[in-house]
Order: structure tokens, then sequence, then C-alpha cells
């Protein structure tokens, strides 16, 4: 708290006076909360609190619209709440993360702020809750129960459409970029991390464009029921003390503000007593988080050495290097994406047991749900910016051992099977590989083929199949 | 093992000699594995197991197509490997579930019992290999990397389509009939587990009702992204060694065979480097766990009693008691489908890191995954019915004791509150739960109302809201 | 970044040239990683930043003792170490918590801002790395991969010493206490949610504590294997690099600057290329989330009300309210303490799979593994004072509604088993529930027992068994 | 159920009259669970039910020694118990896994299977519950409450003593000796994956060990907490009931019959209310499943071939090969252990879950929880016998790989940094690894070092450092 904090109001509610900082918006219950939450020191998302600010100005637009506030109070409510909005009033949103499992006393900030806002904006001091009452008018027609989860759900949306969809795309054109890039580079593939037949390197980025192409589909999906809030319900999801109506006005006004669709669920209650929409949404992470550990463990094994690894995939250097080995560098930037997977599914863990923990008409455990929610898209979006710009994009191969890689395997001489069966080529290549010879000596050898039908069966080129003609990404971007 | 299986033949391959069981239709590759995958005592899913069936089937069917197997020996494949399918031959399948994480040995296994099969229904003895060899003819255009994830998305669709949903629309449809049984039955809502204001127990019911129909739709939702299989991408995704059009026919057939949509997936490398999609349906089943534990958990406790507890719900007799306190009644059904809750979520955990432990062309924990997600759908199936059966259809409510709560709730002041205003209120609330008397009291002797107002105002049939009058499910029910 | 840091200084490294705000301490390698790693907002712990003042220090030492940095010079090593271990630098230490998996750029950023302040204090300027070099003097005979892992043991063991283990024992504290308090007071025991027999509040209150009492064994156990550090491993754990006895004298310095027992590591390797011990104190942590979990839950069902819950157990108002429902009091401390398990548990999940994707000689995962566990037992340790100073020193008991309660009860007829039999106990039970009688009226009813033995039998008093009398802290803290 | 299973006896218990299968020893209480618990396939582990029995003999021999069963009832039902514990009756025992969460059905289920076997040892029909009454007489002064979990503890304990920890035993002997027989081959260490400083192969083996070793210790720790069992605090902990000493008797006899160390726990209702020990042990399960993957995941990387991998280790040839690729060799049981490593891992969350989900005097999530335990304790023995016997025993070196490795790698240069300081040895790498030189033409080229020096300072022997010197295990082996 700063120094300015030591000069204090005296407010009363119903449970008596509290010492308030003379020049801070917030009121009696939020000095309360403050005082009583002292655990750890992160603060409640300031997505949420910023997300709050347009509720509140999007529920006076209800209110005014359905005679429950007259039009003048309901403009400076508004005015109020979009300076929320906006963040200018961030330092009187004080409350920690770890509060009220309603997130009840945030609303309460919000009340408060906007309330004491509106009444200096008409000459009213600070604490007089006149004339706009932080319950009466700010929070009329609402209870936190409706409105916490509907700024859940609506931060949480603006989020993935703001911050992480742009990202994936982002993503997605890369690794179209560099699939078209290496299309002709041929690497050896590999089951079981061990030699197999060959392939494009560019097919392998396919498949990460492919990936994060259905990863994206995936959390587009969760959107739809997300942008479905139970404002409207008030207390326990039945909409007592809100006039009929008060939903769709809301979600109209709230649409209109942000730009996105929102709609009053069908059946509040079950948006206030559970949070299946983002225990579905944080499941999408998770599976991305799969996804992104499965690349970034892929090209950083890749890229491994420089002298004894499997080095085919040159990464770009970042300029830091090791404290005792000079000269050493690292996939750095893979390391930190593949940490923030294992955070995103540790904090799906986490939102399965708050999800879980429901009981009767209010899940109780909102702030830590959302906060592992925004922050595992924040941290994904954070980290697959980096890993794009500082890794993917200046990516190279090593052609000189891309190319040896795949002339010296054994696997070669599947390529034989249709022509002489599995089991003349199983000894063909227990053969050299014992003998430490290529497949082609075993073969010939062995007088299972002519060194002509060796040549032409096995050649890498022919065992790319019918895949690599009917890529389609490839392709289109080699014509562009 | 039974003793039958004392008698042996001998078998020889690239590796040298085994010994089988000589009525058994498995080979080499499969005598060796059961072997050396000593680990615990559950075999691989029997529903892979009869997957495989129709896979080979629709195998033979796509060679044949291509020219690859002669037209007779495609319809022996074919009779053989639906003989699998139809679980008749699951004797020849001994193999444990831990094995190789590509499941090649299944495959193998698959490859050799169809081959001795479809050699015996010619009159050839098992172990000839001849005419049909297991892999040149069986596996004819196939690689266990293609053919075990095609697999395993056809296994879980199936159990999908078979068993889950249709159980979850009979739990739904369950749900619709209480919600209108229990239309006009009202209860206290709760919140922080505390007193709150009333609602109708139907509209608890219609919550959860809400709760499974949109589970059911996350869950479909995963279908489209499942049913995209990566079959024709032989070893690593390229295609290699299976002719162009395979995986069509392949897809057309099993389609056919099956009455599902089955796709050739679009980057075929995509679902065998990877099992995203089944990592997505895993978390739509960890999502139904979690929406489940939440329903049973209000259900045990609402009708915890039967003198003690809430006991406002009445929970069919089990006709089972305790073995130390006679006449004890528990609500065991809850608890089953509790802890089959906290399995799948366990099993989510195990699915995530199979899914992210791939590398390279192959991911190498398809056996610990798919069994994961077989083990869930069949598990939450199962646990569903017995609770939808044995204690939701006879679920019965107490009319005495929540007439009793509602009319004691502190809370009904609450609709005073757009009358004299929330400061007023709380103090009223505040006087009854000190003096231990009715809010209309307080409210009374702090005249703050009149007797009418308050009446009016706390009338629990007016604090439903518009909620009850727009709720569809439970009108149309009450009309019909 | 504040303002003043627009004024740089240049300083060169083997990578070229960057700025530098001109009065940080920091040099071209923490630079070079404060533009590279941009993901989230979170820093580094300063834990880790102040424990690296401490390892710099006694690095200082160990090298003077052994020859390897003139004495004057490892003076003043120490001195700015120190600087760093009291927080006086906390401004020079901008890096995030997401950065390269070995934590090395935060060793190095130590290196940095001890040498620069190191210079500046003998009258050098910033950057000149003269007399004092990050690498070759502060880092002298050590690498990252030793440093930072000795860092995150002891900040580790320090936090669970200094925070956690005082307040969990404070809790112990409580509960007896309130063990004692409590050891008259009566109330029905509940098994299945469902009324059983009757018991003491004070021995429910015994179980917690010897719960605590338990878990802070758990906790103490680990540190046995925490405190072996692998200092003196430096790279991989060989030691290249390092002087014999390096590690001895290490540690001896650490233990006496810090009070607190640190070993050299039997195999320095085990601790660098893996994380076993936080692995394990993870785990501890994860069992003390669900003590807590199941006691805060206790809780708050038992004192659910006010009129229609539970409402055995009474809890302090904490001054906070409903936005909707005036005069509302919930177990806001309570849901403070779960949601933080909930997060434990979730990070324990992050715990398992960071330690578990170490590769080699090297674990990188680091970060994210250490900032999880002390993220843990810091919530862990302020939501457990919270709750203990909020809500369970002021917890009491409504013995009106515990007693009637107790007398209500079916299962008191299970105290004339031994006498009549199970069957016959059975019937009684049943025909009270079925006719809403005491089971007293049914047992007289169908003349089983007399009633005096009767009332000798099923007195609750009679029930509590052999466990009251033995219970010796409940009985201890009456004594005094 | 069998063709013999058609021919029914009646049986009436309080709730009616049940058909049960004429030749089956369980009545009507496990025949009604049977009807009721229709969820998967799985029973409950064999272990309970054969735990089940020793614990009979032991209360019976209990209640014999407080009088509260006549020393001729006593020994018949000892008799009838150890037939249990010998695992003869295991066809009495169909009850499926997913029952009651106390596990109540299978206490009654061996009470049933007791009485109704020690009548028939004295002549009397099955069904007569006389003279031995399965409540009344085998269930004497217990609960289900008390023996489940006391069974729980106790079979868990056997699991790990005497299977799990000989399992280890033997691991760490292996790996002992792999230290010792790789102690002179030089490998190239690795850190983020790349090229570090020379190391032996046989510190690598050392490391693996002292993992082992440790965790065999944590494993150790958690058993002194898992053998306080509960027995005698019957329904809730409080020993209603149950006799004075019984809980004394009962562990002395239990502790005679199973050769292993069992207590009365200090505060019965601890665990019965939660099963903190067994969540204790499942985070040691887990944290060796963490180890093990991690050794799972080096060994396969760094065999990884046979010729485009790191393959500097060579694995025993297991039998088994490619459906496509002939002649490929994969590391399967490698794969099997990581497999069972993610079960374990996601397991140990189930067994989270399961732990926190207790409410009151019992926690009844007990069937799913010990399942877990059970399954992990068996899975990770076997999958450890497994990759022990089939691929660390016969695993090799391929000596000329690792040679050339050690010779190429650029790190070898930081053997120089303590002569010529770090930022010279930055630049010699840096140069060398841009030019594709050796890093001595490098240091030569760049003047800064003698070719002598060089030679001396960068030996990869000089680099091993104190450690090979002083670590014992490998020494003492060498010795022998």
């Amino acid at each position: 708290m700063s120094k300015a904090d030591t000069v204090v109001r005296h407010e009363s509610d119903a449970e008596g006076v509290v010492d308030i900082p003379a020049h801070r918006y917030w009121g009696a219950q939020t000095q309360r909360a403050l005082e009583l939450f002292t655990v750890g020191n992160e603060k409640l998302p300031s997505r949420i609190v910023h997300t709050f600010g347009w509720h509140k100005a999007a529920a006076a637009y209800a209110n005014q619209q359905l005679g429950c506030l007259p039009h003048s109070m309901a403009k400076i409510v508004e005015e109020a709440s979009l300076e929320v909005a906006s963040g200018l009033l961030d330092d009187h949103f004080p409350l920690p993360l770890w509060q009220t499992g309603s997130g009840t006393q945030t609303n309460m900030n919000a009340n408060e702020v906007i309330a004491n806002r509106a009444n200096e904006l008409q000459g009213f001091p600070l604490g007089s809750k006149h004339p706009v009452h932080p319950n009466d008018h700010v929070n009329r027609s609402q209870s936190s129960n409706d409105s916490f989860p509907t700024v859940m759900n609506v931060a949480a949306t603006l989020a993935v459409r703001e911050d992480l969809l742009p990202e994936l795309k982002r993503l997605e054109a890369v690794f179209t970029t560099k699939a078209a890039e290496f299309s002709q580079a041929m690497r050896i593939g590999r089951t079981h991390l061990n030699d197999a037949v060959p392939m494009l390197v560019g097919q392998s980025f396919d498949v990460y464009r492919r990936q994060i192409e259905l990863g994206i589909g995936r959390i587009k999906e969760t959107l739809v029921r997300l942008e479905e809030v139970p404002q409207g319900g008030t207390a326990i999801g039945t909409g007592a003390n809100a006039p009929k109506g008060f939903d769709t006005f809301f979600c109209e006004r709230m649409s209109a503000l942000l730009s996105i669709p929102i709609h009053p669920a069908q059946v509040k209650g079950e948006a206030m007593s559970a949070h299946d929409a983002l225990v579905e949404l944080s499941g999408s992470l998770n599976g991305l988080a799969v996804t992104l550990t499965k690349i970034a463990n892929d090209i950083r094994l890749l890229s491994a050495g420089p002298r004894s690894g499997i080095g085919e995939y040159l990464i770009p250097d970042d300029g830091l290097s090791s404290s005792i080995m000079p000269g050493k560098r690292n996939a750095t930037v893979a390391e930190v994406l593949i940490q923030v997977c294992q955070r995103v599914m540790g904090s799906h863990v986490t939102v399965t047991h708050a999800g879980a923990s429901g009981l009767f008409e209010l899940n109780v455990a909102k702030p830590v749900l959302i906060h592992a929610v925004l922050e595992s898209i924040e941290l994904l979006t954070d980290a697959c910016g980096v890993f794009r710009e500082r890794l993917l994009i200046g990516l190279a191969v090593d052609r000189e051992r891309l190319e040896k890689n795949v002339s010296m395997s054994l696997m070669l001489a599947t390529g034989l099977s249709p022509l002489i069966g599995y089991d003349k080529v199983a000894e063909i290549s227990r053969k050299a590989q014992k003998e430490g010879t290529s497949v082609r000596d075993a073969a010939l050898a062995l007088a299972y083929v002519s060194p002509q039908d060796f040549d032409s069966y096995t050649a890498p080129s022919s065992m790319l199949g019918p895949f690599a003609s009917v890529t389609v990404p490839i392709r289109s971007v080699d014509e562009n």
C-alpha cells in the first residue's frame, strides 16, 4: 500500500465502521476483504476487473431499459463503468486472487468503485453511497452469483478470441511456410525413435500444421458454450429480484460493447452451480499443451548437437550460453514452451478439481478456476509467440546430414517387400545390420533381387507414397 | 494357459524356432510377445480385438479392389477376419495390455490368427503361412503404425456411439422426468452451502438435465475428429508400400461394415505421431466426470439423514446395510458413480501424459492410452446406468421437510431489497439471526415495512423470478 | 521498466554489443535473456534470488579456501553476494519465471550483478568485468547446472522450515485446544454422510490434530533428501573445473550462513539430472492439501445454515456478505483454503510432468518445477494461517442442536447388538424409521429388550468406547 | 456365473428373501450387492480378499482372548478364515471393485463366507447362520469401517514388502553392476540434449542406482505410517461395541500371522475418515514413476538407431519386429515401463481425488483408492522386472561410437577456462563451430594456448573431476 493510503476516511456498513484510504474508490466490503484475505501475493487477473467494467455498463443499460434505473443515473453508472473497463481505475481493485469462492468481494469492489466514482462525477463525496448506492443501483437486478460467472465466461472468451486464436493462426501459418520451404528435403522417418522409411522434412511440418489447425477447431467449438452466460439468474439461477427481460437486454448490450456474440444461458443455474464450459475449455488447452509438447520435443531432439546429437535441424542462435561451457547453444525457447505446457497440464487438474467441487446452487471455486484458465491462455499465447519468432521462423536444416542419414538406413529395404516378401527382406536387413554393410550389399549378396530392382524399389523418393502428391498445403504454397 | 496348450507345434521365423500351443491360431511373433510381456494381468480390451476383425476385413476388400490381393484370397481373409470381429476367436488373442507402445504385437497377432484361420479354412495346416501369409497378405498395404491408431479411433467411436451416448440420453430423459415431477415442490436454494432464496426442486433437476444435454454435445463434437483415420499412412504417414486409393476403399468398406462415418485423415501422420483426437475425447469424459461428481454429491448430501442430515430427498432402499449398524441405509450407488469419476479424472491424466510423450513419427503409448479411454467410457456408461435405475428413478422428496426449511429461511428478506434497499434488509436479517426470530418478526419490529408488503414481497413463489415460467422442459412435461 | 532505464551503457560479449540500462548491475547475458523471454508477467520467485546471494557468498568462501580466489577478491564478492541475499538488489534481477529450463540466465544474472557491484565497491565502472569477472570469478568452480539445483533445494528447505512447519505446528496446537474445548460436547457421528453412532466433538478435532501431526512428520522426512545438494558437480555432475573439496567447503559455509544442515549429494548427477527430492516434497504438499480439503469441507458442512443446514458448528462472522442477500454469512476462509488446495494438487501434477521430463545429464524444467513447489508452500502456509486465525480459533458449537441430533438418532440401537443380536436390532431400526418413532419406542414395542437395558446399552456416553479414555491429547489439555 | 450357479437356496434377511447359488458360501448381503453393483468387469483385488482372511482370523483370536467368543467358535472361525487367506475360497468372493465406498459389502462377504464355511465344517447347512452368525460372531467387535481400512493398509504393506521392494533392490543391484561394467567407457555428457563435457558411462548408471536407492528409502518410510491400523475403532473411530484391548490383541495376532509390524493407530478415526498414509504411499509410487520414466527415456534415446540415432548403447534383441519394416528392432520393454509409469501417474491423481473426497467420520472412496495403489505396486514391480531382465542386464555400449562422439565435442574447450578465461574459450568454441573444425585447431589458430597446454587441459580424462575417484559403489564393485 502506498504512503498516500495512510490518510483514511471512515465508512460504516451493517458491520460497523471501517477505515478506508481516503482517495480510494473502494468501500467497506472491499476494505474488510482486503484485511481478511491475506494469502499469497497474486491479485485477481486484471482481465476480470476490466470485464467487470463492461459488465456493469451493460447492466446499467438493461436496468434503464426496464425502468429499474432512471436514465441519468444509468448514464453516470455507465460512464464510471467504462473507466473500469479501460483500466483507468485498476489501482482501486486491490483484492487478491485468494478470496471467497464466489468472487463476491470483487463484484462488491466493482459496485463500490463505480458508485463512488459516479457520485464523485456528480460532486458528491466518496463514501456517501448517494445518489448512487453500490448495491441498490450498481448491482441492481444482479447478484455476484450470476455476475461473476458471466464475467468469467466473457473474459475467457475475449482472451481466446483476442490472444490465443490469432497466435495459433500465426503459428499455423509458419508451419505452412516451413512445410513448403522443406518440401524437397528428405529425411529419415523415425518410429520408436529408430530409423524407419524416409519422408520429406516438409511432411513433418505439415503434420504440425495440421495439429494446430485441428487444435484451433477444438478451441473454437468451446466458445459456443462459453458465450451462454447466466446473467439474470441472480442468487441461484431463478432470477429473484431481476425483472423479466434483463438477461436479453444485458446480453445485447454486452455483445454490442465487445463485438462478440453473448447469449442468455438456456438454464441459468447450470452456469452458476457448475463451470462445465470452462472445464471444457481447459480440456482444450490441455490438449493444445499435449500437441505443443510433442512438437517442441521433436524439434529440440532433431536439432540436438552440435556434433553428437541427431543434428538434422539447425535452430537460430539466441545469444545465450552456458555459465561454464563457453559457446554452448541450447534450444532455450523450446524449453520455455515445454515448461509452459507442464504448467497448463497441471492447471487443468486444478480446474478439474475446482469444477467438480461445486455443491448445490453455487460453485465456490470460481477465482482459482478462472485464474488457471486465463493464465493458461496467456502463457500458451506468449510461449507460442516466442517459439515461433525466435526458433521456428529461422529454423534451417543440415542437408548434408539429412542425406547421409537417409542413405545409411536399413529400412530402405522395406520397399522390397511387395516384390520378394516380408521374410526375405527381414533376412536382408538382419544380415546388413550384423555385418555393418548397406542393405544393398546384403540384398545382392543374398541374390534375392537384381541391382536394378533394388535401386528402383528402394529409391527414397519412391517410398514417399501417394502422400506427397496429395498434400495440398505444401503444393499450394509452392505454386504461389 | 489351459492344459490343452501343452501340446505344441514348432514355428520358425527370422529369429529362430518357437513352440506354440498346437491348436492356437497365433504365430511366432505373438508367442514371443506373450513370453516377453509379463506385466500385470490385464489383456488388451476385447473391443480392440474385435475392431481389428472389421479392420482386416475392410483392408482385404481394399487390397482386392486395387489388385493387391486376388479375389479368392481376399474373400477367405475377410471370412476369417469377420470371425475375429464376432468374438469367436477371442481365445486366440492372448496378449496383455502392457506391450509395445505401437500395439504392433496385437496387429501381428491379428495377422497371424487370420492367416492361420484362412489357411485352415482352405485345408492347410497351422503355421504353414501358405497360401495366406500374415505379413504379405493379411497385412498387405498396411503397417501396425497406421492400423493400430485406426482401430483405436474406430473402437472409441463405437464405444461412444453404442454405449455412452445412449446411456446419457436415458439419463437426460430421467432428469427431464424428475424436473416435471418436482415442478411444484419448493425447496430452499443453497449457496456456499448456506440457506439462500427459494426455488423449485424441479429447477435443480432441470439444471442437471441441461448439464447432461451439454455434455452430450461436447462428446458428439469430438467424434468428427475421431472419425478421421490414418489408414493408408503405413509406417510413418507417407503411405510407403500402400497403393494410391487404399485409404478411400478401406474407409468406405469400414463405414459400410459398421454403419458409422469413417474418413481418411487429411494428414495421416497427424493421427499416428499423436493422438490429439483421443486426448480431446478424454477431456470430454473428464468433463463429464466433473458434471456427474457434482450431481452425485448434491443428491447424496440432500438425502443425508435420516434424522440429522439435510434429508430433503429420499432415495430408494438398496437392500444393503452396515455390518455394525443394523438398518443403516446409504447412497451406495452415488458412491459408485463418484468413485468411477475419480478413476476417469485420473485416467485423463494418464491419457495426457501418454499423448504428450510421442516423439517423431510415432506415438508409442498407444495401448495405455486407448485402454484408459475405453475403460472410462465403459465405467461411465455402467455407473450412470446403475445410478439412474437404482437411485434416480425412485428418488422422492420429503415435502414436509422441504416446506419447513423454506419457511424458516432468513433469506426470504432478500425480496424486500427493491422496496426498502439493501442496507435495511441487512439490518432485518441480522436482527432475526441474532434473536432467533423469523425475518417477518424482525422486519415488523423495525417497522421498515408493512405486514402486507412483507408478505407480498417475500412470498417464496414470488422469488422464483421469470425462470420458472420460461423453463420449457418442465412446462411441456406438465402439459402432457 | 522505469524511466531511469532509458539511459543505457553499452556492453559487449562474444555475441556482440548490447544496450543495458546504465544504473543496473546486470550484464549482457541478462539483458539478452530479458529481451528473449517475454512470456507472462511472473518473475522468478525472489526467494530463489536471495538464496543465490547466500550461495555465491558460500562459493566465494570455498574458492578462497582452495586457493581459487585471492582472499581480498573473495571478500568483496562475498560482500556483494550478501547484499543480494538481503534483498537490497532485487531490482537488479529482472528475469521472468519462464526462461531456460536450467535456470542458467538467473545464475548468469547473479554472476553479473555481483561482479558489477563488487567492482563498483572497488571504484570500477559497471560493465568493466574487472577486477571481478562474472564467469571467471563469481562463477568460479561452478556451473548453473549444479548451482541452480542447489539453490532450488536450499530455497525449498528454507521455505518449509521457516514458513510451513511453524504454521502447521500452530495449526496442530489449535486443534489440540479445540479437542480439549469440546471434550464434553457430544455429537452424532456420520458415515456415508448419514447418522451413525455418537462421539465427542473433541474427538473430531483430535482426528484433525493427528492428521496435521502426521503431515508434519511426512514433510520433515523429505528434508533429509533435500538437504543433499549437488554443488561441486559443475556441468554434468562429474565436477569438471571444480577443485576437490569445493563441495565440502561450500556446504559447511552454506550451513553456517543459514543455520540449517546442508550436505554434498552422495551422487551429484542425481540432483541435477532429476529432482526426485522436490517431486517427493511436492507429493507431501499434495498429501497435505488432501488432508486440509477434508478438514475444510467437514467444517463448512457442519456449520452450514443458519437454519436449513447441519448447523452444529458456529463459525465466526467475517464481516463479509452477499451482494444480493443482505446479512448472509459464508465460510469464506474455508473456501480460500479449499481453492488453495486445488491449486496445490494441480501444481503437483505440474511438478510430476516437470520431474519426469528430464533427459540425460540435466533436467531442464527447473524454473517451472521450483516455482510450483515454492508457491504451494507459500499458499498453504498463508491459507492455513487465515483459516486458523479467522475461523478455527473462534469456532463454537450449537449445543442445543448437537444434543437434539444425538437424541434422535436411529443408530443408538447399535448398542443393543451385543445383547440381542444384529438381526433383531435391524428390525427395531427399520420399524422406527418406517413409523417415524424413536428406536426406544420401537424396541419396547417389539419387546426385544427391557426399558432398563435399552437405556443402559444405548446411552450415548456408553458408545464412546475405550477411545475417549485413552486419547492422551484431550486429557492432557484438560488437566492443564 | 457358471451353470452350477443356477441351483439356488433361499435366504432371508431383514429385507426379505434372496436366491443364492446353492453351493456358494456367500449370503444375502453379498447376493444383493452382486445384483446391484453392475459396473465394469473388474473384481476387488484378490489381495484384499486374502488379507481379509488373515484379518478375520486375527479378530477371532482377539475376541476369544477377551471372552467375546467361546474358544471353540473362535477356532472354527479361524480355520475358515485361513482358508480365505490361502485363496482356496476365491470363487466365493464375487463382488466387483465398483461397490459401496466403504467396502462394506466385501466385509459382509467375508463374514458370510466364513460363517457358512465354519458352520459347514461343523455339519450345519449353508444359510443357517447357526451356530456361527456372520455379524454377531465373525464380525464381532468390528465394523466394516475399521476392518476395511485395516485390510487396505495391511494389503498395501504386504504388496510393498513382498513385491515392490525386493524388485527395486534387484534393480539397484543391476545398476551397480552396470556402473562397474562401464567404469572405463567414456561418453559425451549431454545437457539441454546437447553435447557437454565428457563422463564415464558408469557414472550414468551410478546416477540411476542412486535414484533407485533413494526411491527405496522414500517408499520404506511410508510403511511406518501404513502399519498403524484403525482396527478397534469400529463404526466411527470411537470403538463402540468393541471391548477395550481388542486393538492390541488384534494387532499382535496379525503381526504374528504375517511377520510384519502392525500397530494400533494412535487416533483410530484418522485412518478411517481419511487415507493420508495411502495417499502418501501413492505419492512415493508417483515419484518412482517419475524416476523410471527418466531412466527409460535416457536409455531408449541413447540406444536409438541403428544408424541415425545416438546409438551409443546397444540393447538386447527381443525377437520382435515391425509388421511392415522387416528386421526393425525397438526398445519395446522400455516402452512398457514408460506406459506403466503413465498409468501410475494418472492413478496417483485418482488417489488424490479419492483421498480428498472424504467427509465426516468415513472416507467412502476406499475401493477405488486401494485398487489404484495395489495396481500401481503390481505394475511397477512387473515392469521393472521385465525392464531389468530383458533390457538392462544385456545392455552393451558401442565403444567406437562413444569415442568418436567424445573426440568431436566442442565442449572439451571448457577445460581451458581456468587457464585462459571464459571469454577466450567462448571465442574458440564459436570459431570451431562456425568453421567446422575441431576446437584444438581453432584454439591454436587463435594462439590462445600452446598445443601442450591444450592437450593437457582438455584431456577428457582430466575432466571427470574428483567425482570418479570418490564414487564408492563403482570402486567397490571393481575391487570385488
